[in-house]
């Protein structure tokens, strides 16, 4: 079951055993909190199913979603690495399930399997790279720009023929950290432009070309 | 001597004649490129004295400022880690000595040396952590938070009894990814309330509470 997850698949039989062996299953529903920005960081987190949101928020109006994480996606390992305390909160929005590994057992994990040390590597540069190119996106973009790129960025693992995304426009604002109506203005030049179709909550993406020429990142 | 830099303090003996076995010197004048963004990334380095500038532009008038790098600080991993090219710029702001590293040696330098590993992956999280945290401070600060957070970020490894930090107004406008005129307004309130004194390039915090209470990270 796990090679087919895809965090798994550069493991050996033996490090997928070993992590199964240290991991304990839990399951969240709906809206379930996994932790809270500044709660003391004590689990690593691999996603068997579902949907975790990684957001930060400060007061009740405004907040910041980082990252939807699903299948065989990791979180949590940063107040593990240094942090302490967590510097987000994460959230399943859907039924989901979590492999557990406490502090203790990540950090034996990492000395023990290289694969498992060098995945972890890789996500975070990834990860490092998509907040810096996230940084230059809000100074240096307007929020047609901006959007374009929150799309992008939210379909880049969907390699269907016509790419959809079920999102409503808080979401979409919160992932780009601002407020419903300048991005309800930027669907709508979007959609008058023949870029993306958005109806009931499902955006579908019309013309990646044109898409990624509006983010700045055409190739 | 490599002992006293910081990066190679948690190294065996043994790692560190490895990595200098593996690394050729290359010296730099003040003001030469070390890389552009969009190059291909063939090489990792290692500050062994001096202080590289880690930034990013678009076109001629926006720059934004990533981080200044000094003896021990390491950058250039993130294209030898997955992206293939440059991220952002590296350019050297004192005369410097930078250990290079082929991306060959450096992948097999993680596949031998756990703890340049797990160093390189405490690294990462820390700056991921920072980029977050900098995400967050535009999204929800002003810029007299955000000039705060920068002042505080960039004299972090200063542990004198009094802070002096030599930064002019340009470089502090692009380290918070500004331009100078709102700078230099928030500079002349942090001088009137007697948080900072600031004159002749020379920034002296004259009350780390304060500022620390006006970026919002108060303990």
């Amino acid at each position: 079951m796990l090679r087919k997850v895809c965090f798994f698949k550069t493991l050996t039989p033996r490090e997928i055993n070993q992590i199964l062996s240290i991991a304990r299953l839990k399951r969240y529903k709906s809206g379930d909190l996994v932790f809270m920005k500044e709660d003391i960081g004590n689990n690593f987190f691999i996603v068997k199913s579902g949907r975790i949101k990684i957001y930060t928020s400060i007061g009740s109006e405004k907040k910041k979603t980082f990252a939807f994480l699903k299948k065989g996606d990791f979180f949590g390992e940063m107040s593990l690495l240094g942090g302490k305390v967590r510097s987000a909160s994460a959230r399943a929005v859907e039924e989901s399930e979590l492999l557990v590994i406490s502090k203790n057992n990540f950090k034996e994990l990492i000395r023990q399997s290289p694969d498992f040390t060098l995945k972890l590597l890789y996500t975070l540069a990834n990860r490092l790279n998509k907040t810096d190119k996230e940084i230059e996106s809000m100074l240096f973009h307007n929020i047609l720009g901006r959007l374009a790129e929150a799309i992008i960025d939210l379909t880049k693992d969907n390699h269907a023929k016509i790419i959809k995304i079920a999102i409503d426009q808080n979401e979409l604002a919160e992932y780009m950290g601002t407020t419903r109506v300048p991005v309800c203005r930027a669907i709508n030049t979007l959609k008058r432009s023949g870029v993306i179709e958005y109806r009931r909550g499902e955006l579908t993406v019309l013309s990646m070309d044109k898409l990624r020429s509006i983010s700045g990142n055409a190739v």
